[in-house]
């Protein structure tokens, strides 16, 4: 994680913006089948699949997060370090929930 | 639920394929936060909206399916509704863990 | 599905009481970890464990509830049939988004 | 997070015991609900609210986590901190896919 990072997933950005061009890709493909009516199963475990290419993308980007602004927070002072702590937490509770 | 709809889905067409182009350019949104290397949260919170309209969109989905192919298979005999049946359970299965 | 059963998931009710009795003792256990100052990690495989029990759970009694009532009372009527999807749709979407 | 707490989540440990018993009992009442036939509908219903409070537990442990455990580590190297960030992350994913 180089300090001159801006944030914990600079660092692997191209991976990201690649990753999201396929998921992109993906939502677009399920549009074309619903227009070409394929069966609701197959749309169904497609849209499942973008769900979870979803997940992976945010799974990454938490832990790009905690190991890096989290981390940062708690080296410079106990009060900023417990604010990023809930901060990250509660972004971890909203993708528990979705 | 007009019996000429091959699907479940086809008379709402319309809306499913505005609810996804809406999706897609919101995945687009995302990559263009990373890209303008937004606060890793607020990328967070982007991903569980998307993640959120996604799944509003296969609970439509399921409803539609059930209440069209499933429900129709079981009309015409008990073997067709119960491999329906079966078939649409694997595909709320795949939902409940993505 | 025999005729005789009251629901779905009547048939199989022993294995779903044994299940249920397993996860009981699952929570139980959690909080005897908590209880003894186990590792956080620990805890929280062991909570995911659980949850993908209960999950388990709940798509068998969704497959038999559809197999059952709900494809019992579209043989009665289309109308009968439509407000059982649509009540099944509504408790689908409760366990997605749970 | 007084220094002298074990773990994150041990001055809260009253309050999880508490949480912990009643998602005990609410399974417990579960299995009373499938060994008396009640409707599926309200059995799945049960299932996803004694999902969500597991949910809560295990949000709440997290920020606790990362509040005492992820935080010291950090503070005392980085390489302990990023160690324990990967941990976090891997119970996080753990958490989001289940």
């Amino acid at each position: 994680m180089t300090d001159s990072a801006q944030h914990g997933y600079t660092d692997a950005k191209a991976e990201y913006l690649r990753r999201l061009k396929r998921i992109e890709g993906q939502v677009r493909g399920i549009a074309r089948m619903v227009d070409e009516d394929v069966y609701c199963i197959d749309v169904l475990t497609q849209v499942s699949a973008v769900t979870k290419a979803l997940q992976a993308v945010s799974i990454g980007l938490v832990e790009d997060h905690l190991g890096h602004c989290v981390v940062d927070a708690a080296r410079r002072s106990p009060e900023e370090g417990e604010a990023k702590v809930k901060e990250a937490a509660d972004a971890i509770a909203r993708l528990v929930r979705s």
